[in-house]
This record gives structure tokens, sequence and C-alpha cells, in this order.
């Protein structure tokens, strides 16, 4: 991490960042473990969010999304076990009571609390539960509380997922941090995605928005395959202005640092949710180049890291690159089909456009390292793009056969 | 089948209709089991095809394309256990040369012959193999050749897979039929997937074509996700004209009774492809209706049939319904996601967008049913739309991870 300007914070997450803190208890939704997380922060925080795109949208989704359009927020409240979607006027109803218990507790306006479920669909919420937790989830709410929310928002997660980093602004050290779930991964977003994301840093929300829309694009939205998003996928970001510095600008050396900051945080998170695909066994990355343009470039690398086909030769340590081509050649992307290279770790397997005989041990030996790396240059421009996802295993069939009984 | 105009023959397939005689032969493209198919018809042919939208395509489709856009051919040779695909100049040159080998034997012009193939990527076409095993196979050209034509085209289908109609045209009688393979069930046709039908009805190239895209997209183009092609994909059809009718003409009651025909033969080889998925325990049968059009019908059975959520669902025969709407939310049709009906069989598990308490017995006694038809209401037209799927099981895994070594 030498060549970049922030410091990774070991063990960091959304408690990081100065004036927040945190808890996780169990509400009795999911059969054990943590199920119920709060978020608080000490003063008002600007707020920015991106959401599903998917046109059923679950309760949560239509409580938070106007309060995140309002930009000012200073706590959240987040279950796991119930995803309360599919739920009708009285699921909605719930996720507003779920939201107005959490503001009482805190003594806070209503529409400052923001709201969000994961979990199994078209099942109505008990809220008498979360009710019946919730005092003792604001009572628990402490600084090093990060760690336990990262757990109470987990369904067939495998490891909670935290990150964070600080870096010097001036004379003010600013500091981000976040924690995710996320599982389902043949088509990441299919099962639902929640990030959220803490920062001490003062900046407008409309500018809060602006980065988070950029690093949202170089992270979570390259572990997922454009419009396969579930009805509860969301990504939010409190900023409290706590470490005091003056507001940061679009258009500033201290805006694109911490755009950087904020973009490191959020790539860390998403290659733990790809990793921690549901039954994977290594972290698959994609590295397109030479593509004619961005948009390209992030076309082929998410096609080719969402190809279960693809997926299932990686599991299989089978250096079938074939599969990796074909799925560029259907992602939409724009290239020459008789000009393009491929890699698997540092072993060329196919250049300008055709198969290259190759040593299929050191091709198996490559397959079996974690990350699994796979570069395709595309010969047709300078842009480039990254994807993440994992192998597709015997598990995964395990997991979603019987994922609701 | 009472209501319809036509009767299915048993056993049929490409040597049903009037003068086409076929054959399949051991070349040693595969471990064992025949893999070159000869297709013949006594008299030149009107012909129609549909090709993979993929970017890379393989070699015999640079040939056979232009050969098809020219609307007459006389017959077709096919290999399994090899795709010809990114091969370089010198594939393209391979192509040319199996279809030109199988145009001397049989004493036609070149461009008179259509060349196929299915296999694995980036390995160089054995033609010398070819050319080995290609006399015997035209010498074998016999009218009960389509089963051994039919077998010799499959990879890893577990069963052949053949169609047959006829019906009376005034007094003429006209007979369509086909032969299909195709795998990797997840997006279908990101495997190969080839359909070959032959009929001796007699009409026009360009008309044929017309029928041809009607039949695809009600049949093939159902049982796969809009853009996921291979680099092989291809769908052919030819018409001898031996059934001695008058060319039928679209906008008549005889090209319309055709153009269902040709549909009826396509849906039989389109679903014996989805149930034959790799792994598949059991054909999924996706049924949208209420849509606003028939796109958006057609776009949510797909994304429903797709899913690998869903299709990991029944093969745990989990009633997660969720899953079925939260890929239609995300298919890009249009609906209001207030007013939605699941049904899984005739038992309702969803009903104006929110989930019903149900009979899990019941549910998973339908789960177990083959095919398991999954029916969506989306209560906001008229339009309707069937698509095809299989189970996503363990056994899909354990193919696709060894499928080239």
């Amino acid at each position: 991490m030498n060549n970049t300007p922030f410091t990774y914070i070991e063990g960091g997450g959304v408690t990081s960042p100065q004036g927040f803190s945190a808890s996780g208890v169990y509400a009795g939704l999911k059969k054990k473990d943590p199920d119920l997380a709060v978020l608080y922060s000490q003063v008002q925080s600007a707020v920015a969010g991106v959401f599903t795109i998917n046109r059923v949208k679950a309760a949560p989704l239509l409580v938070t999304i106007p309060r995140v359009a309002a930009g000012a927020a200073q706590a959240l409240v987040v279950n796991s076990g119930n995803a309360n979607a599919c739920t009708g006027e009285d699921g909605i109803g719930d996720a507003y009571e779920m939201g107005r218990l959490t503001a009482d507790l805190l003594d806070l306006p209503e529409d400052r609390v923001l709201v969000a479920s994961t979990g199994v669909i078209g099942v109505r919420l008990p809220v008498d539960r979360i009710a019946a937790a919730l005092p003792s989830a604001v009572a628990g709410l402490n600084r090093e509380g990060g760690v336990k929310a990262a757990r109470a928002i987990m369904t067939t997660d495998t490891v909670s997922k935290q990150a964070a980093v600080s870096f010097a602004l001036g004379t003010h050290r600013i500091t981000v941090g976040g924690m995710a779930k996320g599982s389902g991964m043949i088509h990441p977003n299919m099962a639902t995605m929640l990030g959220f994301v803490t920062t001490d840093i003062a900046l407008r929300p409309q500018h809060l928005q602006e980065a988070l829309r950029y690093a949202n694009e170089r992270s979570f939205n390259m572990i997922s395959v454009d419009g396969d998003t579930s009805t509860n996928d969301m990504l939010l970001v409190l900023a409290n202005g706590l470490a005091g510095n003056d507001p940061v600008e679009p258009g500033t050396p201290e805006f694109a640092l911490f755009r950087e900051a904020l973009t490191a945080v959020c790539i860390k998170l998403a290659k733990m949710v790809a990793r921690d695909g549901e039954g994977a066994t290594c972290l698959l990355e994609v590295r397109v180049k030479g593509a004619p343009t961005e948009e390209d470039a992030q076309k082929a690398a998410r096609a080719i890291s969402a190809s279960s086909l693809v997926k299932a030769a990686i599991f299989g340590r089978d250096a079938n690159w074939g599969r990796v081509i074909c799925a560029a050649g259907y992602s939409g992307a724009e290239f020459n089909p008789n000009s393009f290279d491929v890699h698997l770790g540092d072993l060329p397997v196919a250049l300008a456009g055709r198969g290259l005989e190759f040593d299929e041990q050191r091709a198996t030996a490559i397959l079996k390292e974690d990350p699994v790396v796979v570069t395709v240059d595309l010969h047709s421009g300078d842009a480039v793009a990254v994807a993440w996802g994992c192998d597709l295993s015997y598990d995964y069939v395990k997991i979603n056969a019987a994922y609701r009984t």
C-alpha cells in the first residue's frame, strides 16, 4: 500500500471515524447470531446513497430513499433474517415503525433515521421482536461496536466484512470506515448487497453523493451484472464533519483524495463480498484492458466475472479461456474479435485472437491461487476496468437449493 | 395435441420430410460416439438461418452465413468435439476445407454445402480426421439416418433431440423435421446451441426466413437470455419443395399453418434442449401473462427461467417465489410492482404483490413434478410469453468444472 496516500486501519470499520458508535444484538429474526444493528452519529451527518434499480423495491427502501434525498441523517437501523420485501402496505408500515422506534429511543426526529433489511422475501417483518430488542441495541451503542454491527447484518455470509482507511487533510486526519454484507454470487446482487460507510470528513451532501457514485461504479458495481439487482440493495454513506476540516469541494485535490479513500474502502468491501460468494473457494479478479471506452471495459469485465461457465471452470481449475472470450463476445463491449489476448496470471493462453499451446500444469497451478487473476487485452483502445467474482462450486447449489426452508 | 392442425411423428427427425437423407459417423474428434454428421437433400433447397450475435464468431459461421444469405443449399456437414472458434485464419481455411471435401464427395457446388461445428474453443480442427471419415459418412446417407445424425451433433447432451410434424396442405402432405443439440443451461446459449430443420414444403427463401424468425423467437430464443450467445450458435432450415405444393406466400392461411408447424418443431426441440440442461433434474416452464407487451412478457419469462437463484431453489424443491419476482423485477419488463400474482403449478403463493401463507407440503409436491410450471401474472396488460429452463444441480457444476480436460 506504499503508493496510496492513505493508511488502512487493521480491524477498522464503521466506528473508526470520530463520533460514530454502533451495536449488534439478537432480536430472534435469524436462528441464532446477532440480527439487528444500530449505527449512530453523535451529530447530524450529511448522507448519500445508491439503491437497487429493481422494479420491485423492498419497504425499507421506500422509507430510506426520500430521507437520503433530503441529505441529512444521524442513525441507521438494519435487520437481517427478513427482507421486508413483497409485504404490501403492511410492510411499508413495518419499515416506518422500525425507524420510529429507533428515533424515539435515540431522541431523534423520525426522518433522521435510515432503515434497511435483508433476508427472506415475502414474509411479514416481526416488528414486535425488533421493538423488544431495540432498547438493548441502543443502550449498547459504543465506539467499538462496528464489529458486532457488521456481524448483525450477515445472512449467508461466512465472514463479516469491514474496512477503514485514514489520511491527512492539511492538519486534519480524516477516517473512512465501512461494513458490508452480500451473497449469491452467480449474479452477485441478485441476493441482497448492503454497504454502509461512515466518515468524519466535512462536505455537502450533494458532493458526498458525487463521490459515492464514483466509488460505487468502481467497486460494488464491478461485482455485479448491470440490472441484476435485488429488491433490497443499498449503499449508504454518512459524513458527520467531526474531523473539523473546511468542507471539501469537487475539483480540488482534497476532494479527489477523499474520493479515492472512499473508493478504496468500497473496493475492499466489494472484494470481500465477492470472495465470500456462496460456496466460493477463491476470488476471481478479471482485468480488461485495451478497450475503446471504460464502459466497454466494464461490460466485458463484468460479463466474464459473472459467467457461470467461467466460474465453474475456475472451480475445476480448468484453463478454459474460450469461455472467457465467449463472455467478452456477448457482453456488448466493442472490440476487434481477431486481436484479443488472454492471460491466466502471467501465462499467455491466447494471443491475437487464437489459442496457444501452453503448459497445462502451470495453468492449473495458477488457477489454484487466490485470487485467480484473468487478464484480457482487447487491443481496441486504452480503457481499462477490473471486476471481481468467485468460482461456482457444489456448495453454491447446496446453499441456494434450500435457503428459505 | 387435439387442438393442433398437425400430427407429431413419433421418432421423426430431419429425414422425415421427403427427399432428405442423413448419416452420423465417428471421426475421432470426441473420445467415442459419432461426431460427424452429414445431411443431404436430393434436390436444391431454399435455406434460411439465424446465427449467434456474439462478437466472436466461429469459423464455420463465417463460411455458412453468406451461403445462407444466398438462399440455396443442398447439404450440411457438422462436427462435434471441436468448435473451430478462436482458431484464426487457419480455422477459417479448415471450415472451407470441411465444406469443400463434402461438396466433392456429393458432387455439389462448394457453396451449396453448409458447415457447422460445436465443441471446445481455441483448438485447431483436425481436418485430416474429418477428411478420413467423410467418405463413409456420405456413403452411409440414408432415409433413416436422422437418428444417427442427431447423435453425432451431441456434446454434453445426455439424449439426442429430434422432432417432426406433418400436416395437410390441400392435397399435399407437408412434413417438418428437426434435430438439435445444446447444453450449459444457466445461460442456455452460452454453450453452443445448434438446430437443423428440414421440410419438403415449397416456398421462397425470404419467406422461409420470415417463418424461421417467428419460430425462433418463440422457441430457442425463449430458452436463452438475450445477448448471451456462444461463438457457434446457429439454427438452419432447408425447404426442398418435394411435397409438390405451390409455393406458400406470407399472409395466407397456408403460410400461417406452416409457420405454426415450424414453430411447434422448434418448441419441441427447444424444450428438449432445456430439459437436458447440464445436470438438470426437471424442465422449468415459466409462463408470464398480463404484461403490457409481448416483449415485456418475454423479458420477464426469460429472466426468471435463467435466474440461478430460481433454478437452485427448484433443484431444492424450495418454494422461494421471492426470487421469481426479484428476477421479473430486474428483467427490464414494465409492470406494476404492487399487483403481481405468482402460482407454482396451480397453487397461489403470492397475490397482489404480497406473499400468502400456503401449504408447504403441497408446494414441495408441485416442485417435484416434471415440468415444474411457474406462472406470473403481472396484471399490467394482456401480453403473454413462455420460457423454458431447468434446475441448477450439483451436477451442473461437476460437468462444467472439467469440460475441457
